[in-house]
């Protein structure tokens, strides 16, 4: 980007445009903050999770996934803590009626960042300073009441307390839970992890910044078993496993940051958390949290559920509750990351003042892999046949109106890291052009080499 | 199979045992009939998602891909009818307090299959037939209510009618709602389908075997919108593709069938409907309901939400609602087909009364493409690098523990199609045995061959 702003507006135009993302619900005015991956969306989320699947999972010696269900015996959510402890801290005007978050009312009207603050800190907070009802501009307020974030349903054929569930609000209790199940059956020894893809449901009061806060969600998280002593060890290879992922899937070094927690601002089970944090138009923002969660999880169900939760050690015969690394990533968000990461205004042709928009996705996270452009449209029955050649590896798309150079241009929208043209003289020397999307560079290959060559230059 | 019968109990006990299906929450004493799938059926499942989006996103000229969220507008499930009729009809023992299903009450009692039928029908029947309550006996009862199958949450921080959500029912009306986002952003012309992979939630009163009926479930949908007067065509045209997805993945011909629907049977809006139905242990059920809606879903979503549903044809500058044919297929429900239909147990040695279970899956549908196993420990390093070079191309296990012939009746049980033996010729001739899951045939590979030789052989 060349002085033009990078901003959010533009990064949702595209995204509604090109059919990455739309407002869901929208034909009935939406539903708040829920949205909706089109077709080229749910191409590159898949690639995302693909991508993590792959490291996490297939390469890892250590690791196996699991795909729990999102309805749970809601004793899982006392266990977890989660019945009891997670809620957004909500006060009224009483004046106006109008409902806050007692947190986001102190930093909106001070700046002051009052995550973490008792209740009893806030409300003298907001008194002392005098902060006035957003709405109806007097100060007089109720008493904070706690909010639970967990989505609340009923399964059966009663809506009495014995069939309320809940929607997870987090994957990690799917795994836990299935501690003992997994490593009885896949054989495994510690150190091992259990990973997950999968939705989570918060009802976040105040949702936003387009897909980075939003009330339904998809987590990658893996949940990672090792021995008491040896976790601050693990906790630094994962902690930098983390960062070289998204490292070498393109993001920008000096747009990430990571954020070790203070020892005030550890959970009082952790015995240390990092925050990776990337710079988004609106700010630095959370994308992956790993923490040492010590023994607390698997200790907190050995005991609500009354099941063992122990590991004996084959060599020493040693019994103890494993400790757990947790590296927790928001699939949406680091969607958005490497969306506005990919995000270009490139001048191609000063004088004409020509430019381009371009995603310079890594090929691996590309929605579509090639286009297939015939020169002309006398050449669509050849050209088509190459397009099903590719079609059958890779996502491809044929696209044959328009003149070239807009063609071109279309695919740097959405970031294809190829263009196939296919010409009057392919028909003799059986080759195509292959344009690439960053350099703009062409080069001829041969037709039967051309599934190879993608291959290779799409390999992650 | 010779001779021995092939049993849900034996397909469960496989699944729980070798961490492909764990019942959900267990530890807990479970979530009535909820399902995580373990290390093995993750893998297995969403190899049976890939498949489906290759052949019906990937390579379909016709097909994008979507992910719509969960969560929608409640104005959606209005016009799509579920808030108004989809329900079961509920009936109370008024002396016992227990509660059925009517339909089912008639089915268990008579055998006679009451679905579709109007209440008055049915409280008709089984007032003539003098059905009795299966839990004490008396003949005594309410008088149907009907009972809506939606699970119901609240967004938001208020618990009133306002805030009142669904967890959706079907993935199909996701697509519906975005018919014209999409269509404008992608730049389709009629004909042309969107597909899409995701869970649905429904309130059953009777969940069970297995993974077939599930509350949560997954949905792989297609709406393919067509020319109204072609829709027939079309019709035809995906039950023969569904037909030869499942078989060309493997699934015998016998065990399946197609079931038109009567005239009779059909909805009021379809002009044809055709299911089809797997064998499985417990009788015929449906996987696959191929549907030809008509303009049915499109018209309604017009109607309700004021946005026109017309596409233009771009020649002939007609403007109509498109026809459309739903090919909605249960994932859960294939994913238990290809379990059941790939089950055997083999008598590999008469007289030694040798017999092996083997998962006959596709290869593409084996959730271990290859088992790495050294001869002998002293082979570790090696036969490691030969797990490390296939394991970033393919999910695999490395098994060094037990004879070899333990370890390829392991691989049988779990359907992975190659075992890669490295023995101590391996070191002087760089090559591997690789043994044939349903031949146990072996033969000798090339290293360097090896990534290639797999590729080849699970192609789908």
């Amino acid at each position: 980007m060349q002085n033009q702003e990078k901003t959010m507006e533009k990064i949702v135009a595209l995204c509604k445009g090109r059919g990455f993302v739309y407002p869901g619900s929208e034909i009935y005015g939406g539903l708040a903050n829920s949205w909706d991956y089109g077709p080229l969306g749910v191409e590159f989320k898949n690639n995302v999770k693909r991508a993590w699947w792959k490291k996490f999972i297939q390469e890892s010696p250590y690791n196996v996934g699991l795909d729990a269900a999102i309805l749970m015996n809601p004793k899982v959510w006392v266990a977890s803590g989660h019945v009891g402890g997670f809620s957004d801290p909500l006060m009224d005007c009483k004046d106006c009626k109008a409902r806050f978050r007692a947190d986001k009312l102190i930093e909106d009207a001070t700046g002051e960042i009052a995550d973490g603050w008792s209740d009893e800190k806030m409300i003298e907070f907001i008194n002392e300073k005098n902060i006035p009802c957003p709405e109806c501009g007097k100060h007089n307020f109720t008493d904070i009441r706690k909010f639970n974030l967990m989505f609340k349903t009923f399964q059966g054929v009663t809506e009495d307390s014995s069939s309320e569930i809940y929607l997870r609000p987090e994957t990690a209790q799917g795994i836990f839970v299935n501690f003992k199940s997994v490593q009885r059956t896949s054989r495994k020894k510690l150190p091992f992890g259990i990973g997950q893809i999968g939705k989570s449901f918060r009802n976040e009061i105040t949702p936003g910044n387009f897909i980075f806060r939003i009330r339904e969600f998809e987590q990658m998280e893996l949940e990672f078993f090792c021995k008491p002593g040896t976790d601050l060890e693990w906790f630094k290879y994962w902690k930098d496993y983390c960062e070289n992922f998204l490292l070498s899937l393109g993001i920008k070094k000096e747009n990430m940051r990571l954020r070790d927690h203070d020892p005030e601002e550890l959970s009082h089970y952790s015995n240390a958390t990092t925050d990776i944090e990337y710079l988004f138009p609106f700010g630095w923002g959370e994308l992956w949290g790993i923490a040492d969660r010590t023994d607390f999880d698997l200790k907190k169900h050995s005991e609500f559920s009354g099941e063992k939760m122990e590991y004996t050690d084959p060599e020493s015969g040693e019994k103890y509750i494993p400790y757990c690394i947790e590296p927790s990533l928001g699939a949406d968000r680091v969607a958005l990351a490497f969306l506005v990461d990919a995000y270009d205004e490139e001048v191609v042709d000063p004088e004409k003042n020509d430019t381009r928009v371009v995603m310079h996705f890594h090929p691996a996270l590309a929605p579509i892999k090639a286009a297939v452009l015939p020169l002309s449209k006398k050449l669509s029955e050849e050209a088509v046949k190459v397009y099903e050649k590719l079609a059958s590896e890779f996502m491809c798309e044929y696209d044959e109106s328009g003149s070239i150079g807009k063609r071109y241009r279309r695919q740097d929208e959405i970031g294809t890291p190829f263009c196939i043209t296919y010409d009057f003289d392919s028909r003799d020397d059986d080759s195509v052009t292959v344009r690439h999307r960053d350099s703009m560079e062409q080069e001829r290959v041969k037709i039967e080499d051309l599934t190879d060559y993608i291959r290779e230059r799409i390999a992650f």
